[in-house]
C-alpha cells in the first residue's frame, strides 16, 4: 500500500463500490488485468505470450526474479524447485489421515499445506528476512502438486508416487497421479494451463493472500487462507461444475433450451462471464487452441455449446458481454489431459500458488495493515444493557 | 457489499488510501468502532458495557441472533454450545502429531480446524441453506477453545482434559487448561476478556473471513484464513510481545530510557497505538480495571509503565496520540490468570471467531465477490517475449 495520493477529495469516509470492484487498494510490479482489452500481463510480458513460448519453471522466475531465465538459468532453477518437493516423514504419516476426510483434496491440501508450514516453523514474514520468505515461498509452491497427487491417491485407494526430480512441475504433476510419464503433448497442455493461471490481478485469492500477509503473518498462514477461497464456486471453483454443465446440456441441440430454462430459472452458468472482462477471456482463447490441437469429441461439443450459449446470453442478458470465461475451456483441458473432476480445482491452486507467493513477497515490503471500514446500519447504540430476566 | 452509492465522482478508478484505511467496504448491522470517541459497540450495545453486565453466551447470543437472550435463552444457549464442543475420534488420534509441530498452538489450531472442516464435509457457503451455515459457525466456535487447550497440554507432554458441559465457555477454558476449576474471579476476567474482543470493525482478520466468504467459502476456510492473520505481530498476534516488553523494561526507573532508546533504533513499542482509536482503547481501559480487581505487583508495575511510556510517546511523537491498545492489559489480565503466553494469541481466537462466525454469515447473504484492482507500476507490457538463450 506505498500509493499517497488519491483522486477522491471528500471530507468523510470513502464510499467503495460492491465488493471494492475498480478501487486500486496497492501498487504492484506483477501484472496486470486490462478488462476492456482482454489482455492481460505478468510484469511487462503478455502472459499468452508467456504461455506460448516459455516453461512453467520460466514464469515462475520471472515472477520470483523480475527477469526471465536463459537456458541455465532454466536449468537451474528447475533443479532447485524439484529439490523440494519431497515431503518430510512426519507429514508423510499424517496424510493417509487427511485424506480420510471428505473433500479431499482440496480441503486437505489446506490442512496438509497448514501442517507443513507448522512442521518447518516458517516465520511471521514481520520477523523474516527476504530470503527467509524466499525460501518459505518456494518449498509450499513446490510441494502443492506432490501433496495434490498424494491425497488424491489415498482418496482412491492408492499409495502415493514419490515426485520425480528429472521431470518439470507439469510433467511430474500428471506423473505422481497415475504413474504414466505422460506424453508431451498433454504435459505441455497441462503446463500451459498452469502458465495461464499464475496470476490475475487482484482477485479474491491473491488479495486473501495480501490481507493476511499485512498483519505480518507467515507464509503459510497466507497460502492457506488464499487456498480456502476457492473452496466456493465464484472463484477458482467452477472448472469442474462447467464441465457438469456440458454433462447436463448432453447434445449440441439441447443447449439452447437448457439455457433458456436456467436463465428464467435465474441460474448462474458456469463458465460464462467474468467480473473484470468485458471481451473474451484471452486465457479462454488459448485453452480453447490447446484444446483444439488435442482435439476430439468433447472439443467439437464444447465449440457449439460455446457458440450457442453466448448468443442466448446476448439475447437475453444484452449489453452484459457474457462470454466463456477461463473455467470453461480449462475444465475441457483438463478433462482431455485425463485428470479427475476433483482435480481441477487443486490444479488451479498448483498454479496460483505460484502468484500468491510473488504477491505475498511484495505485500510484505509494505509496513501498512490493510484494514478497512463498514458502515454501520443497525439500530443506533448505546441503548442500556438489560439485565437478563 | 450491498452499497450502491458513493461520495466521489470520478471516470478514473478509485485510488485508495493506503491498508484502505477509512473506506467503507460493506454495510455492516453487527456494529462499529468510532476511533474519534474512543467508543465501539456490539449492534446497539456499548461492548465495555455488555462486558460489564452479560455473559460470554449472552454476548455469542447477540451477534448470532441480534437479541440479548433472556435468563431461560441463556440457559439453552449455554448447553447448546457446550453440547459442540466434542471432538470427532478421527481428529482426536491427529491431535498428537498436529502438536508435534512447531508453534502450537496457534499453528496447530489452524491444521486442526482445517481438518475438522474437512471431516464434518462443511459445505461451501455459496450451496448451503441460513442453517447450514449456523450450525457450522457454531461447531467451529464451540471447538476453538477445546482444541487450544488439548495442543497445549500435548505440547507441553500431558494428555488432554475432556470438556465439561456444566462449564460455561470461559471456565471450561481454564479448566481444561489446567484440569482445576478455576475460581470465580479467574473465570470472570477471562470471560470480560473474551467479550470485550469478540468483534472490532473491518479488522484485518474479520476482513480477511469476509473476502473468503464472498467466493462462496465453506465457513471453515473463512474461519481457517482469518486465523492466519493473527500470525503475524500487526494484528492479535501481539498480546505476549507487549509482556515481553514489560519484562524487557524490568523497573519502573528504566521505563523512560527503554523507550527513548527504542524509538531511537526505530522500533515499535508492542502495545501501544491504534490503526483506529486516537483516545484510549476503551477494552484498554477496562481491561486495566479487571487487572485492578485481581490486584498485585504485576498490575502496578504496568500502571506505571503505561503512563511513562505515554508520556514519552506524546513528548517523541507529537500529536500521534499513542495510548495503550487492548493487547497491553489483556496480556497483564491473561498472566494473572495463569494462562501461559503462548496461548494469549490462540486465546484470542477463542473469543474473535464469534465475531469472525457473524461476519461470515453476514457475508454469505451478500452476492459481490470482493475483488479490488491494483495499479500496476512496472515496465509497460507487452514487451516481445525472448526465446531463452
Amino acid at each position: 500500500m506505498t500509493n499517497d495520493t488519491t483522486n477522491t477529495t471528500t471530507a468523510g469516509p470513502i464510499i467503495a463500490p460492491p465488493g471494492l470492484k475498480g478501487v486500486v487498494v496497492a501498487d504492484t510490479e506483477l501484472g496486470d488485468v486490462r478488462g476492456l482489452e482482454g489482455f492481460y500481463h505478468y510484469r511487462q510480458y503478455s502472459a499468452p505470450d508467456l504461455a506460448r513460448q516459455r516453461t512453467f519453471e520460466d514464469v515462475w522466475h520471472l515472477f520470483l526474479t523480475g527477469t526471465l531465465p536463459s537456458l541455465a538459468e532454466r536449468t537451474q532453477f528447475t533443479r532447485e524447485t524439484a529439490a523440494l518437493r519431497d515431503l518430510p516423514a512426519s507429514l508423510l504419516e499424517q496424510l493417509p489421515a487427511i485424506a480420510r476426510s471428505e473433500n479431499v483434496p482440496l480441503a486437505g491440501l489446506r490442512t496438509a499445506l497448514s501442517q507443513l508450514a507448522a512442521i518447518e516453523d516458517m516465520p511471521p514474514t514481520y520477523d523474516a528476512d527476504a530470503a527467509t520468505i524466499r525460501a518459505n515461498t518456494l518449498r509450499l509452491s513446490a510441494v502443492v502438486p506432490v501433496l495434490i497427487a498424494a491425497l488424491h491417491r489415498y482418496s482412491v485407494g492408492k499409495t502415493p508416487i514419490a515426485p520425480r526430480p528429472d521431470l518439470a512441475t507439469a510433467a511430474n504433476y500428471l506423473y505422481m497421479i497415475d504413474g504414466q510419464e505422460p506424453d508431451p503433448d498433454r504435459a505441455r497442455a497441462v503446463e500451459q494451463y498452469l502458465i495461464l493461471t499464475i496470476d490475475h490481478g487482484f482477485n479474491a485469492s491473491t488479495f486473501t493472500a495480501r490481507v493476511v500477509t499485512s498483519t505480518g503473518a507467515d507464509v503459510g498462514s497466507a497460502i492457506v487462507a488464499a487456498l480456502g477461497s476457492l473452496s466456493g464456486p465464484l472463484h477458482g471453483g467452477a472448472p469442474s461444475r462447467a464441465l457438469d454443465t456440458l454433462d447436463a446440456i448432453g447434445t449440441p441441440e439441447n443447449t439452447e433450451p437448457w439455457v433458456r430454462n436456467a436463465i428464467a430459472s435465474g441460474e448462474r452458468i458456469m463458465g460464462f462471464g467474468h467480473a473484470v472482462y468485458r471481451t473474451a477471456d484471452p486465457r479462454s482463447v488459448l485453452l480453447h487452441e490447446v484444446a483444439e490441437s488435442l482435439g476430439g469429441p468433447l472439443v467439437d461439443f464444447a465449440g457449439q455449446v460455446e457458440i450457442t450459449v453466448e448468443k442466448v446470453l446476448a439475447e437475453l442478458k444484452p449489453g452484459r458481454e457474457l462470454h466463456t470465461n477461463v473455467e470453461y475451456w480449462a475444465g475441457v483441458v483438463m478433462e482431455l489431459c485425463g485428470l479427475p473432476r476433483t482435480l481441477f480445482t487443486p490444479t488451479f491452486a498448483a498454479s496460483r500458488v505460484i502468484g500468491w507467493c510473488a504477491q505475498i513477497m511484495e505485500q510484505a515490503r509494505d509496513t501498512a495493515i490493510i484494514r478497512p471500514s463498514a458502515r454501520y446500519v443497525g439500530p443506533p447504540p448505546p441503548q442500556p444493557v438489560p439485565d437478563a430476566m
